[in-house]
């Protein structure tokens, strides 16, 4: 049943600009219990809060990263999971997406996760399905919790984000982590930039509010944190990115920028590309927040999968 | 414990025809209850059910409906699964089926949940191993499953099949959902028909009392409900099927059909070649029960693991 | 919370050498129970026991069999249990095996099984993680719940090892588990030999007190026990091996060996290749233990399980 005077009203998550700041506000607060168990490391208080609850996790297109934190983070809420991966599926033998999951919701689950290489997937899903939907990347649109848990790092290492300038660097044009980031940094108050090749960066950044940043130096100048986004070598391919050699000696994060920088702090959603984003020494430097971000990650999702539960009345 | 007078006495699911009539209706009672808890999409009353039963998924012949089915039935009843699937295991070492089904036997999984291309597997293992045996298809032989579950849909869309006419089209040679459908659907009283090309129906049907048809036409002019198999592609390239389109052509059921037949059912196993056994409209038709035999196959794998469970004495 | 004066004080296994006689001892008291219970095949008393543990099984070099066990021996325990392969996750993508354990660290599972192709990789995490740390197998090294379910399965057959002579037979060289044999076998006061092709003895064999027969006339003579390991296919590629048959001809046991050793006990960590270590008939044969060996492994690594995460606290 759904808490009385409950914050979250949401039954589904799709899209990081869904979530107001008293939602964001209800999320951190539900991952900040869920985080000091977690780090506890001893015996859980929270392991049987969504026994009897079902969660598909289909990762359409392939990802282990987001998918072991989502599935950590629903086994240690007690809830049961299903993994549905493209390749073993009947996609394989010609069905279409609306039978593969239509197929899904006639087994039932309580929650899909869904990651699919088609911008608007999840809204399609929630539409049509009696399930609770939570995107996990949908092309290059929206990847509303990694949205949620670079945020809520930062938050616990340096408090309120309101007013800190904050640099999305890299490959913007095709980062569904740069949108939600947008959303979320800028619903906390935060400044947001980005900078990056001209290449990769959307016509469409500053009629959102989004200030440009060409060159690596000036954008390290204004920011007090830079999120650096994973380069896809496949868009060297197409001629977006001259070589990696290149882009590293242009916009990746070195010793140096640590050393000219003595505040900046310097985020990854990873797997760090280490030696082109960022030298190995600043991923494991201490004003880097790599690793809290990935221990952010299971706290957030445990919070909305047990938020969304309420708010569908499962629990 | 087995309950007290219970009228399910079976420890293994190997053949639709070990089922009698009780039988039947006691999996469908059961399947009712689950069915209903389903549809609620809320708390559930079940969830601890099968609480320290451990089945092993065992899909030899990869398949990922029927395997998901079970999972989330097995899920939803609180047992733990495992799945054990024939790429990743040491067949592939060279290792023998029998060695590899002692190894599994040897980790004491409670129930075996088995597909196989080789007719026959679940009865030569039911004899070997102390594990409950439910076969989830065995070479062209039986699908006692996929049986249950198109007669549990159908009985709940019209209640009695008691007198229904009931036709199977398409590859009725390769068919084990056809070879348990025949099964069941007699024990519930109902008349049993196939029709198909004729490199597709084997010789032994009018002996076995299934009325044959060989046009589309004459059999939807008998039946109150067609049950339209899948086609498998690798069938033409051996020859038994000229193509698809000629296939269509001849046994496939479109808007047409189900405007000269306006009281037809239409139904299939799925996943559904759209275009081919089913055009599009008719998957959706509010006469197809394509989705609630999903749904179906849930409650019923779900009674089915439960009755075992009991009859077993494992809970 | 550890036992007040428990005798398992270890809070990793990383190698057979760090257990001493009295945690042997305490490991085997505990297995005893949980196999009396797996073997009831009934409503067991353990299901909960690890409730709220997450486990994750990293198998970084691909298993079935130990994978299996592992899973089914977590599962019957209650605990929550996730599977990271290789072949899916980030590693292909260009992360260090580094960067993904801290990955997986950082979702704060309890405990992590792993196993890979580099020797140490298990004491590299274990000093650089806080989960707790089991060993399936590194490189070439150690493999110790293999080692510790080899000898409580011979345990449970002829009770104590102390003065029993154990020879281990064939590829001792490349054998993780010929090294966790020996450790595990000598603190339990058996004498240990060695018998295998000279390509595939290792020099320091005398040095570390074992025996070492070069004809397997010679060893079997002295064994009460031969434990033969499984020769992998790829050593004749590099030359190590003439062929299977030679190695069959030289090291193989037939019906003909159990005949002339008439109190012989024959041993196979499996997969058996039958017909070239063992024959069929040796592996059926009333004194093979190579069944009670797969039997016995889910008991010892449900123990294990237990054991260590009650050294960690986690229940």
């Amino acid at each position: 049943m759904a808490q009385p005077g409950s914050d979250f009203p949401h039954t589904h998550l799709l899209s990081a600009d869904q979530l107001q700041r008293n939602h964001l506000d209800c999320i951190f607060q539900r991952s900040d219990e869920y985080l000091e168990q977690l780090r506890l490391h001893g015996p859980d208080g929270f392991s049987r809060v969504l026994n009897g609850v079902v969660v598909v996790l289909a990762f359409i297109e392939s990802s282990t990263r987001t998918r072991v934190s989502f599935e950590v983070a629903a086994k240690r809420l007690g809830a049961q999971t299903l993994n549905f991966q493209a390749g073993a599926s009947s996609l394989s033998k010609g069905e279409s997406l609306v039978d593969t999951m239509f197929t899904i919701e006639s087994n039932h689950p309580d929650l899909i996760v869904v990651r699919h290489s088609a911008a608007g997937t999840p809204e399609f899903l929630a539409g049509r399905l009696q399930s609770g939907i939570i995107n996990a990347g949908d092309g290059r649109r929206q990847h509303p919790t990694q949205g949620l848990l670079d945020a809520f790092a930062l938050r616990n290492r340096i408090g309120s984000l309101q007013g800190v300038n904050i640099c999305l660097i890299g490959d913007i044009y095709h980062s569904r982590v740069a949108r939600s980031n947008f959303d979320i940094l800028r619903t906390l108050g935060a400044n947001v930039a980005a900078c990056g090749p001209g290449t990769l960066m959307p016509d469409s950044l500053e009629a959102l509010g989004v200030r440009v940043f060409h060159k690596l130096d000036e954008a390290l100048e204004w920011a007090d944190v830079a999120n650096v986004l994973r380069i896809q070598r496949e868009r060297m391919d197409v001629g977006l990115l001259p070589s990696l050699r290149e882009f590293q000696r242009q916009f990746g994060i070195s010793g140096r920028h640590m050393q000219q920088h003595p505040e900046l702090l310097v985020m990854h959603p990873g797997p760090v590309n280490r030696g082109v984003e960022l030298s190995a020494g600043v991923v494991e430097h201490k004003r880097s927040l790599v690793l809290e971000q990935v221990e952010a990650g299971v706290a957030i999702r445990m919070a909305l999968l047990a938020l969304i539960s309420e708010a569908r009345g499962l629990v």
